[in-house]
């Protein structure tokens, strides 16, 4: 319980605490897995992931989901093997499973770490896993001792990271971007 | 010539094309390194290179000229091991070196990366060589086909990065930063 408390528990996220609401299951295949029962269906599990073996279409189909432009899957591909780390989201119904969020952190293993492509698929917004995929990163990377957890928030989101413990700007340091001419 | 140019060449680096103005020497020990020639003392070149067996004590000492509070030796090894980019810039005389300058830089090998820890010797400031470092890295990680290159600068360094062709906040993407309580 008290793993899931630290996911769902402040009560600023009262409203957030509906479908997926549970306890903790079991852990999965290895210790960076965590299950969750869903009290609004009793056949349905959600699975927080570390494993690193994603079906890419079925992550570029989540990305679709959610209107991003497709990237070559090479790249794709590369991006995941080189990544610190990737979480996954999974909805679990008996044998099946189904890739409803995704998330990524590029490190050097030892100060920083930088979170990207944050995505919750649109059926499954709006129920606090955006939040649970976000604490479940902040915790797996502070468990590998990174303290610097950065990322680039789109304006839209900015407040939901702040909810976080994120801070924007911090002592007036800016986020700045290069890209090709 | 060319390299030369893209270094130092736009007029608004006039004023810090001194010292350090001149030609490549030669390619180093590997592709990675450039040799320039220092026109205001022919016994002097500047190197930048991309080798990755730096003292880390003379690392340190770098660090502290600037100021920087010191960071455990090991999770620096570690940084500098899993850094995807680490450049440096020395000031060699004869068979001796210096590190003058350092620079490193996270990635996922394929789309994004961030740059780290950009410093160079506050005797070796004002003369070009941050700029020659920061279009360096630019160099080194387009030459990975890397196209959004990030970095989080302090307040009083935006203006630089910005003359570098950084975007503070593009399109109000906000760089956030969580720490530990």
């Amino acid at each position: 319980m008290g793993f899931w408390k630290s996911f769902f528990g402040s009560p600023d996220t009262a409203s957030t605490r509906t479908q997926f609401e549970g306890d903790i299951v079991q852990g999965m295949n290895d210790a960076s897995s965590e299950m969750f029962r869903d009290r609004a269906d009793v056949n349905t599990r959600i699975l927080f992931s570390t494993e690193r073996d994603i079906d890419l279409y079925e992550l570029e189909e989540l990305c679709d989901a959610v209107g991003w432009s497709r990237r070559p899957m090479r790249k794709v591909r590369k991006a995941l093997q080189h990544s610190f780390l990737v979480a996954s989201v999974w909805q679990v119904r008996g044998n099946s499973r189904r890739l409803i969020g995704f998330a990524r952190a590029t490190s050097d293993h030892a100060f920083n770490a930088t979170i990207w492509d944050v995505v919750v698929h649109p059926e499954f917004q709006g129920k606090g896993l955006g939040k649970g995929l976000m604490k479940y990163m902040i915790k797996k990377l502070r468990s590998e001792d990174i303290s610097n957890i950065t990322l680039f928030a789109d304006p839209h989101v900015v407040k939901f990271y702040q909810r976080m413990g994120f801070m924007a700007d911090p002592e007036g340091i800016k986020g700045m971007f290069w890209y090709p001419d």
